[in-house]
């Protein structure tokens, strides 16, 4: 399976760091990239530094026309998934979206905005999911929603091509460096 | 069981919003409060406004001397766990902390980080967890590790005295509103 972050409202003055912990959520737990549908050029370079570092190839596209996108994704037979707190509970829904993310070629785009997102995303979108229906965070609806998704698989995953990968310890810091040719 | 969140590392020029996710997800998925090792009234205040609109009892304290609170925490014979990218897979520690969450009047203090943590943390943790070894994001390690913690429990959690309800949906955005008296 195929998983796109598409990001909406995200406001380069404001919302650099919280957009940074969504790309770095998705390229951590198994997306294989993420549509910004604004124009930011810090967030593109801080999130291709983290790949070249820490392995792997997910990819970042700022700029995105989000309208188009999801038209185009869901013309090719691609599905949708908002993340909203006013949709319906995970635990009631994963069982189907798991279930359609084990077709072949399948390909599903997670969505999750900022503040306010327009009406016409709830509509265009196959579920609208909520991850607790308490104010939360989109960095942890992503999260868990990632992880519910793959059953946990990805926390485990292997990046290839990595400089930097960590040796888990018990306490302190380890690091094994790799340099590339 | 008791959970507290402390937060180190909070620079309030900077983190306010990537610290008031951290305490939206704490408040949301189960903790009884957080502690904040940085005095941030704007947090405060916008942590209380949640908590009054949406219900439960979430309290936070900010400007706390972590040490202290640390140090008196496990005097009083509570566990910490520290998130941290260079600790142990979570999958390969989250049983044994569940088993201590377990027992009777069981008190943890899960402590997560900004950019630098001081050593001194990763020696008084009585685990060092890492949601994933990948650089990622301390919203997402939390809520990660809070729901595999609760085993998904605290998604149905009901938030007492509440003014504001979410009615899961489908489509489109239903909220219940409760005067309070």
């Amino acid at each position: 399976m195929d998983i796109v972050v598409l990001r909406l409202g995200h406001r380069p003055e404001r919302d650099k760091r919280v957009t940074t912990h969504v790309g770095l959520v998705g390229r951590s737990l198994g997306a294989k990239g993420m549509l910004l549908a604004s124009e930011d050029q810090g967030i593109e370079r801080s999130m291709k530094k983290v790949t070249m570092q820490w392995g792997g190839d997910f990819c970042i596209k700022t700029g995105v026309n989000w309208r188009e996108e999801l038209k185009r994704w869901k013309q090719d037979g691609g599905k949708v998934c908002h993340l909203t707190m006013y949709g319906e509970n995970i635990q009631d829904v994963i069982g189907v979206i798991r279930a359609e993310a084990k077709k072949e070629n399948a390909r599903l785009m997670v969505v999750v905005g900022a503040e306010k997102v327009p009406y016409e995303v709830f509509e265009a979108a196959d579920w609208n999911v909520a991850v607790g229906n308490q104010p939360h965070s989109e960095i942890a609806a992503l999260a868990l929603f990632l992880d519910q998704l793959q059953e946990g698989k990805e926390l485990k995953a292997v990046f290839e091509h990595a400089e930097l990968q960590i040796v888990p310890k018990r306490r302190g810091k380890e690091v094994l460096v790799t340099r590339k040719e």
